[in-house]
C-alpha cells in the first residue's frame, strides 16, 4: 500500500505537470487574440502548423479552462481564455438548427460538418461549465436547450444524415451513451436532478456493451446487447472502455450505488487486462475480440488519451476498493504515461507512439488532440490523490 | 545495367509469384459460391473473418481476373470468378440513380455508400474489361453510361451530398482526375479515340499537382495548381504521385508526348526520393511538405500498395529511359517488397508494416486490400521483362 508520503509526493509531481507545464504551453500558444478561438494544431514547441479551428477541442478547452477556473483558482486570465472560446463558438459555430460544424477557419467560417452529435456535446459542457463562472444562467438555459436536441437525436442518427439501409445490422454504439451520461453530469455538476430518466437510460445503454461472462466491453452491440461477429462487433478500444467505466463510477457515487461501482471496477481492470501490451507496455489503442489483426492501421500505436482515461480509472478504483492491486495498476500507467508522452525540451504532451513507446508525431495539437484529456485527467487524479493523502 | 541472364531470372520470379502464389491463394479462399461476389476479408491463412463485401474490391477482382483471361491465358475459370463478380456487381451494388454502394452484406444487401466516385470507377474497368473477354457489347455500353454520369459528378462532388461550406478553399484532389484517366484507359483498351477532351482534361489536371519547381507532386491543390499551406496542402502521398506517375506514362506511349514521357519519369524519381526511408527502407505512406508530422496517425508505415506502384513506375522508367538508375530503384522496390510483403507460409501478400518492416496485420484482405495491387503490379511488370528480354 502507498503511504502518505508517497502520496504527496504524486500529488505534488500532478499539480506540477497541470499547472507548470500542460497550461502555461497552451496559455502560450493556443489563443486567438485577432479572430477569437482556439489555435488546436501546435507544433512541438507550440508554433501554430495550422490555422483550421476544430469544434471538438474549442469546446473542450473552454470547458476545461471554465473548470480549473471554477474549481481550482479564480484566474481572470483562465475565465478569459474560456470566453474567447465560448464567445468564437456561439458566433461561428451554430446553424440555425442547432447542429454545430466539425471544424472553423481561422476567422470562422465552417469548412466541415459530420454526422454524428459531438461537436455539439462538447459545446454543451463548455456553456454549462463557463456559465457557472460567470453566473449567467442564460448560457446554462442554452446549454440544456442543446441538451433536449441532441437527446432527441441521439435516438434516431440517420436525423442528421446518416444512410439507412437495408444490409446495416441494427446496432449500438458505446460512444453516445457515454458522451451522453458525461454531458449530464456536466449540465447538472454532478447532481441527479431534472434527468433521472436519461441518466438511467445511459446506464442501461452502457450496460449492454458490457460482456460480463466474457470480461470484455465491446464498442458495438446488437439492439439488446449482443455479440455481432464482425470486424465491427468484435472491435475492442481498452482506453474508450476505461474511460466509459470512470464516468460509471461517478455516477455510482452520485446515486449510491455499489453494484454499479463494482461495474466500474471491473470494467476497467478488465479493459486494462486485454489492452496492456505485455511487451513493450503501453495500452493498445485498439484490439480485436477473436485475435484477428483490427482493420484499423493505427490498432498498435500507444495514444495518450488512453493512459490519460486509465490513470483516472485506476486511482478511482483504488479510491474505492483500497486494492494493492489498483494501486499498482496506476503507478504503472502513470509511469509509462509520464515517461513517454512528456516532452522534457518544450513542454506539452506527445499524443501517438508506436508500439514500442517512440513518439510518431511530434505536434502537440492536431485535429483530435487538444487543451483536454491531458489536464482533465492531471486535474481529477489531483483531486483523487488530494484526498488519498487526507485518509 | 542489368544482363539478359538478371531480366530473364526477374520475369521467371514475377510469373512464379503471380500464376503459383497469388492467383491460387485468391481463386481458393475468396469465391463466395453461395450468394456469389467474392469475400474479401481474407486471414493469413485465407479464413473468411468477415463476410461484408467491399465494392472497390468486388470491381478490382473482377477486373483483374478479366484481364489476366483477356491477356494472359483464356482459363474458364478465370472468366468464372470474373462472372461472380460482375453479376453480384450489377445485381446488388448499382443504385436507380446509377450511384454504387460501398459495401454489401453477404447476401447483397447495402450496408454503406460513400459521397465519393470510387465505387462506380471500379465498376465500370470490370464491365469494360469483363465485356471484352465475353463479347458482349451491352455491357460494354453500360461501361460507357456509367462513365459519363462519373465524369459530371466528378465535375461537382456536391451533387453526391459532400457538404459545399463557406470557409472552404476551392482545391482540387490528385485521386479524382488519375482515377477518371484510368478508367479511360481501361473503357477504351489503350486508345484515345472517342475521349480525346476527357483525356487532355485529365492530364491537365493531373499537371496541375506537379510543382516542378520544388520536385514535388502534391496530393490537393488550388484550382489553379496553387500550393495550399494547410494540413492538406501539404500532404504529400509517394506511392499515390508515382501511381499517377505510371498512368501518365501509359498516355504519353499512347499519344507519343515526349514531353509527357520526361514528366512522367520525374514524377516517379522525386517521389520516390521523398518517400523513400533512407533509415529503415520502404516507402512511407505519408509525409508532409515543410517536415511537419502528418496528422494521419499511418504516416510511417509502409503498405504494400506504393511499392507495388513504385515497382511498376520504376520499371516504366528504366524502360523508356534505360538509366541504370531506374533499374537500381526497381531493384530495391523489388527486393524489399519481396522480402517484407510475400507470406512463405501461408501464401499471398501481407498489406501493413511497421516503419521497421515488421508485419502489422496479419490478414491478406481487408476493407481496402483485395485480389489487385500484387496482381496488377506483378502482370504488368511481367510484360515490361518480358519485353526487356527481347531487346
Amino acid at each position: 500500500m502507498p503511504d502518505k508520503k508517497e502520496i504527496t509526493s504524486l500529488k505534488q509531481i500532478f499539480e506540477q505537470e497541470l499547472f507548470n507545464n500542460i497550461v502555461p504551453f497552451w496559455e502560450t500558444h493556443s489563443q486567438d487574440q485577432k479572430h477569437g478561438g482556439y489555435f488546436n494544431c501546435l507544433h512541438r514547441d507550440g508554433r501554430v502548423y495550422e490555422t483550421t479551428k476544430h469544434v471538438w477541442l474549442q469546446g473542450r478547452q473552454a470547458w476545461m479552462f471554465s473548470k480549473l477556473y471554477n474549481q481550482n483558482q479564480a484566474k481572470p486570465e483562465w475565465l478569459k481564455i474560456a470566453r474567447i472560446g465560448i464567445e468564437f463558438l456561439q458566433k461561428y459555430a451554430v446553424r440555425p438548427d442547432k447542429r454545430l460544424y466539425f471544424s472553423l477557419n481561422r476567422e470562422g467560417k465552417p469548412t466541415w460538418i459530420q454526422r454524428k452529435i459531438f461537436s455539439e456535446c462538447f459545446y454543451i459542457i463548455a456553456l454549462a461549465e463557463y456559465s457557472r463562472a460567470v453566473d449567467l444562467t442564460d448560457l446554462m438555459k442554452e446549454a440544456e436547450e442543446q441538451f433536449e436536441v441532441v437527446w432527441n437525436w441521439s435516438k434516431d442518427l440517420s436525423r442528421l444524415g446518416r444512410p439507412v439501409l437495408e444490409g446495416q445490422i441494427p446496432s449500438r454504439s458505446l460512444a453516445v451513451p457515454m458522451i451522453l451520461l458525461n454531458v449530464i453530469e456536466e449540465l447538472t455538476g454532478g447532481a441527479s436532478t431534472g434527468y433521472e430518466q436519461e441518466i438511467e437510460e445511459c446506464i442501461r445503454q452502457i450496460l449492454l456493451h458490457v460482456h460480463e461472462n466474457k470480461e470484455t466491453i465491446f464498442e458495438t452491440v446488437g439492439m439488446d446487447g449482443e455479440f455481432i461477429d464482425s470486424i465491427e462487433g468484435r472491435l475492442l478500444n481498452p482506453g474508450h472502455a476505461i474511460e466509459a467505466g470512470w464516468f460509471l463510477h461517478r455516477w455510482a457515487a452520485i446515486l449510491n450505488n455499489k453494484e454499479l461501482q463494482q461495474t466500474a471496477v471491473n470494467m476497467i481492470r478488465w479493459s486494462h487486462n486485454q489492452g496492456w501490451d505485455q511487451e513493450h507496455g503501453g495500452l493498445f489503442y485498439f484490439l480485436d475480440y477473436k485475435g484477428y489483426s483490427p482493420t484499423q492501421l493505427e490498432w498498435f500505436m500507444k495514444l495518450w488519451w488512453p493512459h490519460n482515461e486509465a490513470m483516472i480509472g485506476h486511482l478511482l478504483n483504488f479510491s474505492v476498493t483500497g486494492d494493492q492491486r489498483d494501486w499498482k495498476l496506476f503507478k504503472l500507467v502513470q509511469e509509462y504515461s509520464f515517461n513517454h508522452f512528456h516532452d522534457d525540451e518544450y513542454g506539452g504532451w506527445f499524443g501517438y507512439l508506436n508500439r514500442e513507446g517512440v513518439v510518431t508525431h511530434t505536434f502537440k495539437g492536431g485535429p483530435y488532440k487538444g487543451f483536454f484529456h491531458v489536464p482533465r485527467s492531471l486535474w481529477i487524479c489531483l483531486k483523487l490523490l488530494e484526498k488519498l493523502e487526507c485518509t
